[in-house]
């Protein structure tokens, strides 16, 4: 396989995986992605993912392998194969046990959310009433998430847990999948506030592609899209933002269910979406699919943004990040 | 920490682990023990053994890490600590599932029983009237224990499952702590046959210092030990020979009980105990704890062996296995 001409990372993908979506990576020129492996599942669960995920680095080892350091990013572009970096988007994983922090790293995870739209043992999601800011268990897990290069992700919380993470966590943190609500005020879009203080300690943000995050949804229009980055840009500072697009390609509507309700719902909770209006909505027609990562390159460059500039969006930005957190 | 001047590797270990013995094992100069962290634990259990482990190797930086490679080995070495090398004297912390191996080797085992004492899923153990020999599940297991380095070991396993392991098993394979049945007739020490198969296939033994294992058990006589080692040098080659001294220091006789009856018996079962001795046996004077291996290296170059031979025996040959095998 070819060497990938120019470096491209995603900052989130929860896709139903396959043969055909590795080899689309590849074709795309993707060279990391991180993938969410857990969303409700408790410890043991979790297991059962990444035992799932070591068979298809068996199987799919000519496409995909597990990435573990910036220096696995580099060995994926070499070879024209794709970096996995596994994420959690809740931190259920770790149940309500410090030592289990260390033990998910080892076994591959680089990335955790600290909470998932509801209060967490760590932290408060962003569609709770109340905000409690990160626990007493939170505080602890942050220092050792710090100590073993575990990143923190608020995506999914609220504001306040959110700043009060920014605060306490020694290294920069992310929010991996989400767009500024100035743009499109979804709830879980993020203030001004927020992604300000997230870029003014280094840490960075991942443009999302999920309809419910865009101006427009599933009808959002490039040029729209191009023009908040430009915006975030100017704001925020070329470095401290990148791609995140939440891709979930090939995905069933009970996944969604699953997202949204885990087992904690009797009362179906519709998330973003609405009763009428309940399972993934369409992606925009730019961007279905890892080989159109080109179609947003290409509207950056002609948008008048420098090489330089579109390098540090489309995955430089990403790849400085991962060398200095892990 | 002054380098150690020698190489002194042991084969297994299963202390009550604490400061005491950690810096036990650096003043001893033993650059890497193999240690027991799961008898009868499941999965979930064996993780919690990890985690206490992994805060161990926190609080006593100074004296022990966790050893993945030789090359771990020389690194302690160098810096005068001791390289932890974690293993399981039976398989159920991989349950009736194949991919809980890769699992538990990337959380950081490197050896494996395929039984202990009883018939598992994978094989029979040494104590069972009927000897199943490798089961279905086992040859899988064994290919994939093959194809990541994990070393399998047939210390307390049935005589036919042995040679089974040993036939079908693409790399040598270890007995990490037992003796001659020549020697001394004991149901744990393994016939000739069995160690002449173990060495023809480049496998390695480890000479045990449990005291039901030894001529004479506690009042054993070290030139009765290293008369023993003499002769096995002489049968067996001097390749394949090591240590593997089973010390047992500090643990209370619950453990014993709990090694020999898990969760299976409601009928106390006594193992190579009786009702009136079901405790730990006291160790020969002159092996009690990390200390001591000076005493057995002393004993050998007295006996005749040379340097080179004594280097062997003491951890070259464990080093040597080690870098082929993982």
């Amino acid at each position: 396989m070819a060497a990938h001409p120019h470096l491209i990372i995603d900052g989130l993908q929860y896709c139903r995986w396959s043969k055909d979506i590795f080899q689309q990576m590849n074709a795309g020129g993707v060279s990391a992605v991180h993938v969410t492996i857990a969303y409700h599942e408790n410890f043991r669960e979790t297991v059962l993912a990444i035992e799932q995920w070591n068979r298809w680095f068996e199987d799919y080892a000519d496409y995909i392998f597990l990435g573990k350091s910036g220096a696995d990013i580099q060995r994926a572009r070499d070879s024209g194969k794709t970096a996995i970096f596994f994420g959690f988007q809740n931190p259920s994983p770790i149940e309500d046990d410090i030592g289990l922090v260390e033990i998910c790293f080892c076994l591959g995870a680089r990335f955790m959310q600290l909470s998932y739209n509801n209060q967490s043992f760590l932290a408060s999601g962003c569609y709770e009433s109340v905000d409690t800011g990160i626990t007493r268990f939170g505080k602890q897990v942050i220092k050792e998430m710090n100590r073993l290069g575990f990143v923190i992700d608020m995506s999914h919380s609220g504001d306040k847990s959110t700043l009060q993470a920014i605060d306490l966590s020694a290294k920069p943190i992310v929010i991996s999948h989400a767009n500024p609500h100035w743009w499109h005020e979804a709830l879980r879009n993020k203030s001004h506030d927020i992604l300000k203080a997230l870029s003014d300690s280094k840490g960075l943000m991942g443009f999302s592609l999920y309809p419910h995050h865009l101006k427009n949804g599933s009808q959002c229009n490039i040029n729209d899209f191009v023009d908040m980055i430009k915006k975030c840009a100017e704001c925020y500072g070329i470095d401290y933002i990148a791609l995140g697009t939440d891709l979930c390609q090939d995905q069933p509507d009970d996944i969604v269910k699953w997202m949204r309700n885990g087992r904690w719902a009797k009362d179906i909770d519709y998330g973003e979406g609405s009763k009428d209006n309940a399972g993934f909505p369409d992606n925009p027609i730019w961007f279905r699919n890892n080989l159109n990562f080109i179609t947003i390159r290409k509207a950056l460059l002609d948008n008048g943004f420098t090489q330089e500039e579109v390098h540090r969006i489309m995955g430089g930005n990403w790849l400085r990040f991962i060398n200095e957190a892990f």
